[in-house]
């Protein structure tokens, strides 16, 4: 994470991924752990839907920083 | 997702539900999975209320992105 | 939803529910199957405060949209 | 609610505490039912933080509308 | 509550779980209850994570009524 | 917590953190308890999904106190 900016929304939407797994690696850290809970909220709707959301905020923020690629 | 700018906040509107679902199948990328869970979410009001609520989230961005569609 | 601008804050928040219904509603487009779900949701705290929530998060953008209402 | 301009944070504080309720009064409007779930959800810590955190995003909207107090 | 301006971000995040505590307390009114509550919620991780939530809503909302301390 | 002020996004991210700790903290002032629970929500994706989501409100708040990095 360098930098805030990207070229288009796409990549924004690509970094705001990272960051919401991100906020998941700085508390389970073990990426042995973190590969075994996978497969349980990858087949749950409502772990699939809260995932979104944590993108979504992160979105807006990544939005916001680029000035909604508006130029 | 080229723009975030839309002629109308109907257009806005439908691009929100697009965001929401992409950061669903960009965490579970399987669309046979998807949608074998879809009968699921689609009858449980928690659900659906959750994805009302992951939707609100991208509208509030796309809609800052618009400018409101004030103009 | 043909603009996001309203005369008072009373209308804003009326369109801040419709949005809240649209966002389930283009998610489960059976009309029969949503108000099938009513008596359920609408007797549960839970679901009632969430509900309660996604209308605040839209509120909050139509409020923007609005400027507040202040003039 | 004719405005959300109101004198003081406290007042802008339970104005939020009023647009959390109508958020739920207009999903439910049946007063019986809602006064027959309170006991329920008032004893319930998740459903009292929930309220909380519906209540905090109509304050942000409510302390952005007065230029939070800040004159 | 006399004002959401302080003089230090710690102290505005002293604020924000003031701010968090009352939205709970104006929905209990009940002391006695809300300590009853109180061993229940805070030993569930679910319960803190949920009220950090909270916490993080109103903290936003005073760390912009304070410029973010930038001064 | 001395400022919101951070050199690199990555520094406000891991500030971020912080803050989302401290939320729990001020609730949960026992950090042998805080300790037990840890290997609960730890490998429950649910709660780390939530840790995320919490972080993620906290990086937006310390996103925009820094301009988004962009200078």
């Amino acid at each position: 994470m360098p930098s805030l900016i990207t070229e288009t929304p796409q990549e924004g939407f690509a970094l705001a991924i990272t960051l919401s797994q991100k906020g998941v690696a700085k508390t389970q850290p073990d990426a042995e752990v973190r590969k075994d809970l996978r497969p349980d909220y990858a087949r749950d709707p409502d772990s699939l839907i809260h995932v979104s959301q944590v993108i979504a905020v992160h979105f807006q923020t990544v939005a916001a920083a680029n000035n909604y690629w508006r130029d």
